[in-house]
């Protein structure tokens, strides 16, 4: 880093992206990607004369996606945000809702540390319950910036809506965000509140159950007047920061929602799988609504394992956090390839023993 | 906007961007954009293999592209910065480099005042001489963040490397941004000054001269640590921001490169022959080195002429900005769009005589 960048910056510790190695083929179960390609019309949308006007702007507003998840979710379009990824929208949400401070959970999605950090927002880190659900409870009255994952990630498990609605009503002065970026798999959407609600802002993305995460198109759904508030800041930073090939990507995914629906059953049936082999081999695996697990083993300690898989051609996701030290988040892929993935596990443990 | 928003944004007021209209075709010279497609390497590029990758997330180094511009820049991957468009990398520039104030134009890229406000930087508002052209003095010596769009826009005016170097010289404790978005169309770029001085840092862009304004795709390229300042911003903020076809893309481009210089080369023939005809009809146009003129008619006001096009199916670009509002910038296109620009323009210069 320079001389010239400023302080509070330079203290940042930035956040560390999954691995995404380039050297060799893995089967990578490490970053929660979709093992199922973009729907058929999607492929069929990127056609030869969109890539050719590529030399034009995309459209800043967005407007037929907008019109395409507003139908989807049966909300009108300026109840809906678009932007570069979710993280995208966490980020201006941070920036515009944090002023008062920011509340999550000590095991969540690495990214809203770093949020809080980057804009200086004074933080209150509230722990997981012992057996790693969110403690509703304790997410009430805090009068500041709400952030919530749900399913919550890296532990997969659901907090259910009546529980996010008691920590929406009470927190009528600030704002509840909701990230539902691995709602799809099995979890209900809070969508529907944001009807009832004007503090609550709900966060999705094209990333995972849409088969879309080099696509970078995540969303948010929202009271109008919440929408106008990203809107500013999405226009005051970068207002053409959705391309115009994800934008006709994103309208084509939405109108072939069935193949979307029907892939996200097969990971739940791979996920069950996964979920009832680990346990054959000893394994805690948490309750998960996401398409990932997240589990350990008595035999064998999460750094290891996740060294040896790797070594193995295998990549899962270790965090160095404490508390979750020994466990590993394991992305569902396709049967074949967890399939695989027990059989490495069962191999290195079998070392092991 | 809503009561939970910081009152800070409140105020903003957001950057407007040229129209895009979507309800019918027009000549569109009003947002810079080039005339002629992607290379055909670029729309080769994408292929249906690459779309069904989009189930994966980008490489957040950009480590291919990374090289190519390196190697087209001759400077070193480590010189080179890639986020989602140049407007991304000013607005994090005005972030990391603005503390002890900025430093820019009165007439100059419309979004700099906006990152200012955004982050509530002291702004030092330089006017341009009186023939339009940057004062170089007065930007010597500011101690602060300084920023110059090299040509400038909306004038075109191109500012001599003496100048630039002076400016640098003058400025050791601060960072010197020089925005090259229209560099190609006969400029001369200070890349080669990067590996000269630390605090220069020289922004460029893929939505003019390489045809890619849909694709999102602005560089950097600046001494190593002013590189590693911008990537630690990007990894807290939104690190899978280059989304994978438009990193194919950009690789194809720069493999492409001959293609883009004789595009250039025809801009400016194009842009010599709009600049003989509007001066025949009595214009006052300033000396581009740009895709775009600045030009003035004193038959007709800025504002008229622009309605009057746009009633006739041709968009140009006017700014409400008292300096400069009897201008209008007109985005240099084809040869046969700037022969119908010309030909309207005739029509309703004949109409107001």
């Amino acid at each position: 880093m320079s001389r010239f960048l400023k302080d509070s910056i330079k203290k940042l510790e930035s956040y560390t992206p999954g691995e995404q190695p380039q050297d060799k083929k893995y089967i990578k179960l490490n970053t929660n990607e979709s093992p199922f390609p973009p729907s058929p019309e999607v492929v069929n949308a990127i056609t030869t004369a969109e890539v050719r006007d590529l030399r034009l702007y995309c459209d800043p507003e967005c407007k037929k996606l907008r019109a395409a998840l507003a139908k989807r979710y049966n909300v009108e379009s300026e109840n809906v945000f678009l932007s570069n990824g979710s993280d995208d929208i966490l980020n201006f949400s941070f920036f515009a809702y944090g002023e008062k401070g920011v509340a999550f959970a000590d095991i969540t999605y690495g990214f809203y540390s770093v949020f809080a950090d980057l804009y200086n927002l004074e933080t209150t880190v509230i722990p997981l319950k012992s057996d790693f659900t969110i403690d509703c409870n304790a997410f009430c009255n805090q009068n500041k910036l709400v952030v919530i994952a749900n399913p919550n990630a890296p532990t997969g498990i659901e907090l259910p809506l009546e529980e996010i609605e008691k920590i929406i009503v009470s927190n009528p002065e600030s704002i509840v965000l909701i990230d539902e970026a691995y709602v799809d798999f099995g979890g209900k959407s809070c969508v529907e509140l944001t009807k009832k609600y004007k503090n609550l802002l709900c966060v999705g993305t094209f990333s995972k159950s849409r088969s879309m995460a080099g696509a970078r198109l995540g969303f948010a759904i929202a009271d109008r007047e919440l929408i106008a508030d990203l809107e500013k800041i999405k226009y005051s930073t970068n207002p053409y920061n959705i391309n115009r090939l994800t934008q006709v990507a994103g309208v084509a995914a939405i109108e072939s929602d069935s193949y979307y629906i029907n892939n996200c059953k097969t990971i739940i049936e791979n996920r069950d799988y996964t979920e009832t082999e680990l346990k054959k081999l000893g394994f805690t695996v948490l309750k998960s609504k996401a398409n990932f697990i997240f589990a350990k083993s008595d035999i064998i300690g999460g750094k290891e394992l996740y060294e040896k898989l790797k070594e193995n051609g295998v990549l899962i996701r270790h965090f160095e956090k404490t508390r979750i030290k020994d466990f590993n988040r394991i992305t569902i892929g396709s049967r074949e390839e967890m399939g695989i993935f027990i059989s490495k596990v069962k191999e290195i443990l079998g070392e092991n023993l």
